[in-house]
């Protein structure tokens, strides 16, 4: 029987080409479909949810396959990131990508079709000290920031709109650039850190590296809180901030609603 | 007038051939002198107190340089590190090494020959959980440690030793291997990261990694905590641990005693 397989990962992004199989670039699912192809014994196709950028992390990327294979459920996370971890045990290094979690889903599920919303966090370390360690992990911006009036404007985003101004050319053709955001939390962590956490039912090729782009520059004085509003409406680009470099993107979760909970 | 700098540096390991210049790999001395030599206008030659192997980092690396040039000390630091951090005002990326202090010294202080002690630290993560984003920066050990048979045999590696048993072939020849280790702490620091801090008036090729390494196989019930000092006795480096690989090894400061107090 045909069995459909739901993985959670996570994984570094920053030596990784991104998410997306490309031949002769190490990518994340070209690396998963290679370990999953010796754990279950035959060619693996996997569907991710979100096609992540060079340099862009997740916590919980999801990514269903289809197939039959005698490995149990339960096994496959284990030998997979045995595989991954190659000699884990040896040199005491843990590989860049993991899987967190797998489950059996229903014959019809479909990872990226059947998404409800995802989440997004972005960091921004927001101080003016080097920190060597940071750098893949975050978007230094050395000029101090605004927190309320980013705040302010990220309140303007939320709710549904035409989001045609956060969308960067170059990624696949879209229906519709009509997108609901929940919700856009812009919040002090530690010290000096800033993050931005926005959840929506789906983003446009870029949308959150341009609204946390777009956001810093609010937060620098370079443009009022209110300002937002119009660039919207606009549905220009050009009008939008700059583009927030990858390494400070954290994909967090893939919502499924309901349909997570009836497993096969 | 000659005027003799020392450099406080901190780098994050992960990408360097480690510190020593190489023709045709990128070291932390090689890209150092690189931008030090523009920012001065003559080349410029490093003398680093410690050699660390790639993978390791520093938080207080130190190097001295010599030379006659314009440039105030006080401008030094700021000059090299906009050089290494390039664009970190547009790309928000920091560079993987910069300079934390500048300061002139007397005509004949030099950073290694002077140099009274360092102080190492060891980060083990002691967790069967895949942390992908701790690869770089710790020693990850699934099985449980025990902390304390870790503290016993530490206690017997302080004082004044011949350690040739924690030496490891291939580094430069000394005329002794004779060293004084003041002290040597094991404590969990975050939950499941166990610390080891060494400080001691020198140490031996890899030594504190064959160290980390023994103590591991202490906590992993390997070996006996009393069998340290029998192993020291031995001088054979065989009976000692495993070599702990270089990703949890960080250089955390040299000491000059009051040398360092009597700049120029």
């Amino acid at each position: 029987m045909e069995r459909n397989i739901l993985l959670t990962i996570e994984y570094d992004g920053t030596n990784f080409c991104g998410w997306q199989r490309q031949p002769g670039l190490r990518t994340v699912q070209g690396q998963l479909e290679q370990a999953l192809t010796k754990v279950c014994g035959k060619e693996i196709t996997l569907n991710g949810t979100s096609r992540t950028d060079a340099g862009v992390h997740a916590l919980g990327q999801r990514a269903s396959f289809r197939g039959e294979f005698g490995i149990p459920t339960d096994r496959i996370m284990l030998a997979v990131n045995n595989l991954l971890c190659g000699g884990m045990n040896v040199r005491g290094k843990c590989a860049d990508v993991c899987i967190r979690d797998v489950r059996e889903m229903p014959a019809d599920f479909h990872a990226r079709f059947d998404s409800k919303g995802k989440k997004y966090r972005y960091i921004i370390r927001n101080s003016g000290e080097i920190d060597v360690f940071a750098r893949n992990y975050c978007y230094q911006v050395k000029s101090p920031l605004d927190l309320a009036a980013m705040q302010e404007a990220a309140a303007l985003i939320v709710g549904t709109h035409d989001f045609a101004c956060f969308q960067a050319a170059g990624g696949n053709p879209r229906e519709t650039t009509v997108r609901t955001v929940f919700s856009l939390d812009v919040f002090r962590r530690e010290v000096g850190d800033i993050a931005i956490e926005i959840t929506g039912d789906g983003f446009l090729y870029n949308m959150v590296r341009i609204i946390a782009g777009t956001l810093v520059e609010v937060g620098q004085g370079k443009k009022r809180p209110r300002e937002i509003s119009s660039i919207i409406t606009s549905k220009e680009r050009q009008r939008a901030g700059h583009t927030a470099p990858p390494e400070g993107l954290y994909l967090v979760e893939i919502y499924y609603g309901e349909l997570y909970e009836r497993e096969a």
